[in-house]
C-alpha cells in the first residue's frame, strides 16, 4: 500500500531521523523522500512516500501514534493520503475552450489521475465540449446582481459532488471569499502573464503594448488578493516586434494549457505544499 | 563596400520596390532585406544591407539622391552606416565585475565589433580588471551632493574620446536626462528582472519574495523613465523554493551577462530600431 | 485579395527589386516580404505576401506575366496561393491519441486553418476518439504480407478525399516510396526525440539509457530515408535522473503535440520552402 | 564544521533511518538531504549534508564507525568531504578562448571554489590570458609522434600539483586512457553539440548539415569512448535557416561556457554521482 506522508514544522534538529526511523520501525519502505528548510523563515518541510504491507498496515493506529510520538513534539502540520482513491476535480469555465479541452484530452488518456464530477460555466457555449467528453455541464450565468447567488450555487455543486479541488481554466470571474474560504489551496487559476508582470485584465494586450521579448503564462492557487496567490508553475516563450496581440494570444494558449496542466499534475500528486504565499513543490 | 540603411516611415503602397529599385539601379546588390509593419502604428521599418563596388559608389551622392528621390517622398527617418569604422562603445560599472569580466573577454577575443575607449565607474573596485585587459579606467565618484558634476565629468570624458553608445554594465546610478539626451537609444542597461517584473532596487528579492518559479534579466535602451525603455532583449531560468536569494543572484549573473551581450552585438550591428517606446529587432 | 508567392532560384542581382517592382506594378500591396539566401548553395528564397484589389486583378493573366518576364528570366521555382481555400489535411494514426486530440482540438477551436476529411489509422482504437470530434474514421489494417494492398486503399483514400497533405500524428508505420512519392515534401511525421539523436525505434528508452539531461521531439517531412527528412520544427524539455522511461514519454508527450502542432501551422500558412534536405522557415 | 557526505549500495529497506539516525547519535545536524532509486538497476543514492560541532567531531572516528556500522552493513559505497579545503582544477586548453576566459573571470570573482594550479595546452596561443589572470601556463606540444611522452609529462604536473579534477576547456586532443585511468570521473569536457548527436569532430559543420533548428552543449565526464562518458549537463539554443555555421560557432559559444561552468560547479560541491556511464545530480 503507498502512502504519501506531508510534513511541515519549525527546523529542528533530528526530524527526518525520527520520522524515517517511525516509518521503517512500522514496516515501512521509503521509497522516495524530499526534504527542504526555508531557512528565512526557519520552516522545515518534507515528503515521502513509503509503501506498507496492506495486511500488516492499520492506518488509523499509524496515524495516532505518529500524532502522539511525532507530530505533538515537533509542532508538525502534517496530512498522510493513501494510493487509490482519485480525489475530484471541479472544472470552472467561461468561453475559452483550449485549457478545456486540453484537460478533458488528458482526463479521458488516462493521463490525469482525477474524477471529473462537472464542468460549470457562467457560459452556455462549452457545454457542446463537456458533452463530448461525456462530463456533465452545469451553466450558472453571474451577473453583478446575482453573484452572491451564482456562488451559492457553485457551493452547492461543489458539496453534493464532494468535491476536493477546483480548477479555474480560463474562468473570467473573481471567485470571492465565499468560496476560496471553503478551499483554502484548493482552487487552481491559470493566468495568462507572466506574474508578477501583467497582473489583472487582459495581459497580452499590456504585453503587447510593454513590448516585451518573451510572455508567459502562470498557475497558482487562489487567494483573495487577485492573481497573489501562490505559484505553482511558469512557464514563457519568446516573441517578436514581428507578433501582433492575436499571436500573442495564440502562442499564449499553448503554454496556458500546459503550465496549467501541469500545475494540476503536482497538485494531484501532492507535491505542492503552500507557506507564506509561495509553494515547496516537490518535482 | 557594405552598406546598412535603416529605414522608417509612415507605411505606403511601393515603398520596398522603390527602395530595392534605386539601391539596384546604383549598383548595390542587395544581401539582406528585413521589414516590418507595426499595423496598430501604420510605421513601415526597413533593413537593407547591400554590397556595392567601391569603386563605382559615392556615398554622399548616394545620401543626396536618396534624400531627394525617396525620404523625402516616403517622409522616412532613414540612415546609411557603412562596414569598416568601428564604434566606440563606454562601459558604466560599479563594483559587480561579471558583465565587465564577460564584455571584455568578448572585445579581447574578436567577438564584440567595437572599440572601449575607457571604463568609468563610481568606485575604484574595478580598475585591475580594465587594467588586465589594458582598457583606461576612470574612476568619477559620485554622490547626492556631486552627480551633477559628476554627470558633467563623464559627458566630457564621453565627448572627448568621441563616444558612440554607452552601455552600463550593473551601473549601479540612475543616469539623468542631461546624459541620456546627448544619447537618445544610445545607452544600453541591463536589469536583473524580467520587465517589468520587479522594476527599481532589489529584484531578486522581490522575486524571492514572490515565490516566482522563473527569473529573468532585460536588455533596454535608457529612457528617462527608470527601467521603462525599449526592451531589446530578455532571457529567463528556472528557479525553485530551493534556491535562496543567493542563488537567485548566482544564477542571475549568467543571465544578465548574456542578455547583456546580446543586446549590444544587436546595437552594433545596427539591427535595431525603436518606436513609441518598444523595438523592432531584425534579428 | 491576398495572395502568398513563394519563389526560389539562383541567387542573382536585381531579383527583389525585379519582383517586387511587378507586384506593384500589378496594383499589388506588399504586406509582409520575407527573403533569404543560402550563401553555400548561391539559392535565393523569397515568400511575398501581397493584397490585390479583386475585381481588378486577374489571377491567371497574372501567373502568365509573372512566368514571362520573371521566372523564366530567372529560373525560378515558384509558386503563388490565394487565400480562402482551406488545405485538406489527412491524419494518419496507430494507437497514440495524444496528438490526435490536440490536432482535433485546436481544428475544432478553428484555430488550423484546415478541412479534415478524414482519420485513418491501422488500429481500431481511436475510432471514438475520431467519432467524438465528428470526423470520418478509416481502419485500415496493416501486416507485413498485406502493406502493399493497405498502401494502395491509403492512396485511394486520399485521392477520393483531395488531400493536400499528410500528417502522421504518432503512426507508428514506415510509409514507403509509394506514397511519399505521391506527397512530396507534403508529409509531416513527429519523432519524439531531438534528431538526429535516437533516429528509429524507442527513442525514450534509448534517451534514458544514455542519460541525456534534455529530451526533444521533431517535426520534419518525410522522406524515403527513416526519420531523415527535412526538419520543421523542434523543442525540448529538460530531464534528470529522478525521470523513468515512463517519465520521459509522459513529458515528452507534451512536446510532441506542440512540435507538431506548430509544424503543421507553419506548412498550412505556406511558411516552410524545402531545398537540399533542409527547410527555410520564414517565421 | 560542514561536511558533504555520498553513498550509493544496492537498495534495501532502512538505509535512510539507519544513515540519519547515525549522523543524528553523531551530533550532526542534517541540513540537507537527497536520495535517489534508480529501480532498474536497484541501487540507492543518498548526499548528505550535516554540521557537526568542531569541537566534538572527529573525523577519523566517524568515518571507523560508519564503516563499520553502515557501510559493511549495506554494501556501500562512500565517501565524506569536509568543507573547507579547496579542490585544485586543472585546465587544458588548445587555441579557442572562451571557456578559458569564462572560467578564469569566474575563478577571479570567487565563484568558482577551486584552486587552480595551471594552465596546460598544446599551443602557446592562450598563455597571454592565464598570464593576465596570473595563472601559470605550460606549453606541452603534443604530436602524433610524441604523444606518450607528452601525457607523461602532463601526468607529472597534475601530480606534482596533487590536482583533483581536470577540466577540458575546448581542449582539442583525444585523452587517452593512461590519463583517464588516473583521474576516473574527475575529467570533465564540454562538447560542441547536443550528444549523442553529432559526436566527434565538427559538430556545428554537421549540425548545419542537417538543417537542425536547435543546437546544443554537453559537459561529460571523460571515459575511454570518444564523446559516450556521462553526461553532467546539457543546454540548447535555437537556429534557424539565416544563421551560417559561423554564426553556430558564434552561438554556441555562449552555450559551451554556461554549461561547462555549470557542470564545474555540480562537480566542486560533489553534487555529481557517477553509476553505470550515467550522472545522478543532485541540484
Amino acid at each position: 500500500m503507498k502512502t504519501t506522508i506531508l510534513i511541515h514544522c519549525p527546523d529542528q534538529q533530528g526530524i527526518i531521523s525520527a520520522v524515517t526511523g517511525f516509518v521503517h520501525a512500522k514496516g515501512g519502505n521509503i521509497v522516495y523522500l524530499d526534504q527542504h528548510v526555508d531557512q528565512q523563515a526557519n520552516v522545515f518541510f518534507m515528503r515521502l512516500e513509503s509503501n506498507f504491507d496492506a495486511d500488516l498496515f492499520s492506518e488509523s493506529d499509524f496515524e495516532k501514534e505518529f500524532q502522539k510520538n511525532l507530530a505533538a513534539r515537533y509542532t508538525m502540520q502534517w496530512s498522510m493520503h493513501r494510493a487509490g482513491r482519485l480525489p475530484k476535480m471541479a472544472l470552472f469555465v467561461s468561453k475559452y475552450n483550449h485549457c478545456l479541452y486540453d484537460l478533458l484530452s488528458r482526463y479521458s488518456s488516462g493521463e490525469l489521475e482525477v474524477d471529473i464530477p462537472f464542468v460549470v460555466s457562467n457560459h452556455a457555449d462549452l457545454r457542446p465540449i463537456a458533452e463530448q467528453f461525456k462530463i456533465p455541464f452545469y451553466h450558472i450565468p453571474v451577473t453583478k446582481a446575482n453573484k452572491g447567488d451564482a456562488e451559492n450555487e457553485q457551493l452547492k455543486l461543489l458539496a453534493s459532488h464532494d468535491v476536493d479541488f477546483i480548477v479555474l481554466a480560463r474562468y473570467m470571474q473573481i471567485v470571492s471569499a465565499k468560496i476560496i474560504d471553503h478551499y483554502p489551496n484548493k482552487i487552481i487559476n491559470i493566468h495568462h502573464s507572466f506574474l508578477p508582470a501583467f497582473a489583472g485584465a487582459k495581459p497580452y494586450h499590456a504585453a503587447f503594448k510593454r513590448g516585451v521579448k518573451i510572455i508567459g503564462a502562470t498557475s497558482h492557487y487562489v487567494t483573495e488578493n487577485l492573481d497573489e496567490g501562490p505559484i505553482i508553475e511558469q512557464d514563457v516563450t519568446t516573441v517578436t516586434h514581428a507578433h501582433r496581440i492575436a499571436d500573442f494570444i495564440t502562442k499564449g494558449r499553448d503554454l496556458e494549457k500546459i503550465v496549467l496542466a501541469r500545475a494540476v499534475k503536482l497538485h494531484v500528486q501532492r507535491k505542492t505544499m503552500v507557506y507564506d504565499n509561495k509553494t515547496v513543490i516537490f518535482y
